[in-house]
């Protein structure tokens, strides 16, 4: 999978541990598998935008604060 | 498709008409299909977030500003 993943996997972890939340918790939260969120959080899953939203329901935040490290446009 | 997709639909549709691109040449720049950004328009695609990095690329913003809409966790 590409390297772009990577930065919104550990924005998602960041976000679990700063709420204290374990992966199976957040999962039953959003109504995924632990082994998705997971997945996520190691960038090698490709989320749909709706799951984006449920995530971040889950994680008490936004989709756009959870992708803010993606900030601009990129030069490649 | 849900609702939820036409706040992230009608944002892209106001960028692109801000930098006056056609659907065609978004699509073009970002190596979509022209039907595929016609269909984000209108809330009838649920893209993936590698999508939606190429997508803000196209549009010269950050995934974070096309999905500021949807701010804080939704109440349902």
């Amino acid at each position: 999978m590409p390297k772009s993943l990577l930065p919104l996997g550990r924005a998602i972890k960041q976000r679990r541990d700063a709420l204290g939340l374990s992966q199976e918790s957040l999962a039953e939260q959003c109504g995924f598998d632990r082994t998705y969120i997971s997945m996520l959080e190691r960038g090698r899953r490709n989320p749909s935008f709706l799951n984006l939203l449920r995530l971040a329901d889950g994680l008490k935040t936004s989709v756009a604060q959870l992708t803010e490290v993606y900030d601009g446009p990129s030069t490649d």
